[in-house]
């Protein structure tokens, strides 16, 4: 595996399958762990760094879960490069940012993956399709108890795993759920709905989670607190919370299709009428666009199209998967024109 | 041929042939007349515009060019076809308001037609497509001959024909063109152009004439001037500076292709795409989306659609159009719905 190969194929997460997947996109679990004798990351020495980098990537050898991994130095990594792995959310955009020995591990299909010196020694993450995060969480768990059989985690026992943000202290876990919600934004129920989560120990953030908007009507929902309970608990909380919204979502899609289908369908037509005509199309019209053919999609107004090639159009539309399907790079407006081309030829 | 016949047929002027028949829809040439014996129509009695009716439909019983055609009075035409006829072009707005006794005739294909009791006793046109405005003056003179030999019309050495209101003494003719300049309004010239036509004693309305604003790109062009010159200097002055406007749209055209070439295309095959795809759509949306197909059309991006169809399309989107074609009355609501099914119909 290369990088080159994985703008043909998008992870096994984008696969449209798991439970409600007509509204849950994908799940996602990270861990963050520090070595005990090293400093955090941005406290760390070039040496130190080093030192974490090797010890981490010894471990790694051992876990079933990274066999046939790519591993890659960050010094490695071409801008266009990292851009991509940020696109595919297996590196964080904080790790752009991060200086020598930071490494990024890809397990097969991209389900699991793993940062090391980015804001922790370790970042784990895996990464489901549909409402999956108890799965998402078996494996990155079974992946922890394994590399801490090789490495000492930094933990405390009356604060759990240390983290360098005191946030991330505890379980060192944040997990979260991709959710699709064009009828709970389309009848304004959205911002009481994200409002309401907050009180459950939630919070909402955009398609790149910390620091982003959401757009195209996509919702990552996560853990706010991480510390004081287990991550059953935490995760079994983000579940029942999801499967609310869930069921929020699809009371709003029936009152839609029931009162106002005409206007949906139109919506929904004429998305899809111009995904297949436009000669040029910004990435954020894009997004809103192929956020209302996905939801014709999963309502039976358009068979043409489905969720999996709509997810990987989801990936493949953003500048840096664009540049590398190119083989070049590209400007903004350049970029424009070949994603409406790309969109043209996928929805023929 | 009854009304019921005319929404399956559009005019022979709406057939696209013609000179400069990419820019140029229609040439339309109107008189007005009065007969010297009686008061103009809102002055006369109610017996004087019977005796009025009465003597033309006589004198047009003579006249070849009438052969075959639709007699109407007033009385008889429902709400509904009044509107058909004005979106036909072939009453005016006026006529829709007048009293008893007003009474259109409409020759085969609707090249010529004739309102009577408008605002002048007789008010004769003919329709042309392209720019073909001198054919339009030939056709209405030839008739305006015919009439003269069986009905004596108010005329005066020194003004010429006397008419209901001044602006249209001495030839009483108002010429035309239809002109559709998306190019020169993407390219902001279309002010300074439509400023500068007046200079030359034209005016610039909207699709409707007097009293509409222009929409769809599509402005009449006409002369301001009815007084002291004769008709063919008249017509002459409007195809002179109708082709330096089509010479201008023709250049802004070129300009368009050549730099922004793209966003054309986008524009052009946009519109198609929503044209196709739509479930509902405004009659002002409409006129927009097939602007540009029409341009598109003209400048070959699009190959399956001919000018001929938009020009149908144009007809048949119009609100009686619509409620002919179905057969029953429709809310603006349901219009919306089958302007969008007869739209994504034709374009099939």
């Amino acid at each position: 595996m290369n990088l080159n190969d994985m703008i043909k194929e998008t992870g096994a997460w984008l696969r449209g399958t798991g439970a409600n997947a007509d509204i849950v996109v994908s799940s996602r679990v990270r861990l963050a762990r520090n070595l005990s004798e090293f400093p955090f990351p941005h406290r760390a020495s070039s040496e130190h760094r080093e030192k974490i980098a090797a010890a981490v990537l010894r471990a790694v050898t051992g876990c079933p879960a990274f066999a046939n991994s790519l591993v890659l130095g960050i010094e490695e990594i071409t801008p266009l490069d990292k851009q991509l792995l940020a696109e595919k959310h297996i590196i964080s955009l904080e790790f752009l940012e991060c200086g020598e020995n930071a490494k990024v591990i890809i397990g097969e299909k991209e389900t699991i993956s793993l940062m090391v010196n980015e804001e922790d020694h370790l970042r784990l993450q895996a990464m489901q399709p549909g409402l999956q995060l108890m799965d998402a969480w078996k494996l990155v768990d079974e992946v922890d108890t394994q590399l801490s059989r090789r490495i000492r985690f930094a933990y405390s026992q009356d604060w759990g795993y240390l983290t360098a943000c005191p946030t991330n202290t505890g379980t060192g876990m944040r997990a979260s759920l991709m959710l699709h919600l064009p009828c709970l934004v389309i009848s304004k129920q959205i911002n009481k709905i994200l409002h309401v989560i907050t009180k459950f120990g939630l919070v909402a953030r955009g398609l790149y989670g910390e620091g982003t908007e959401p757009s195209g009507n996509f919702f990552q929902i996560s853990n706010q607190i991480t510390l004081g309970r287990s991550e059953e608990d935490l995760i079994d909380n983000i579940e029942r919370i999801g499967k609310q919204v869930v069921g929020h979502e699809q009371k709003a899609r029936k009152v839609l299709v029931t009162k106002s289908r005409t206007e949906l369908e139109d919506r929904v037509f004429r998305a899809y009428g111009i995904l297949r005509n436009a000669r040029t199309v910004s990435s954020a019209e894009t997004l809103e666009l192929l956020s209302d053919l996905r939801l014709g999609t999963e309502l039976g107004m358009i068979q043409e199209v489905d969720r999996e090639l709509l997810n990987e159009l989801l990936m493949l539309v953003q500048p840096a998967h664009l540049q590398k399907t190119e083989g070049s790079e590209l400007s903004p407006a350049e970029r424009d024109i070949k994603r409406a081309n790309l969109i043209r030829r996928k929805l023929e």
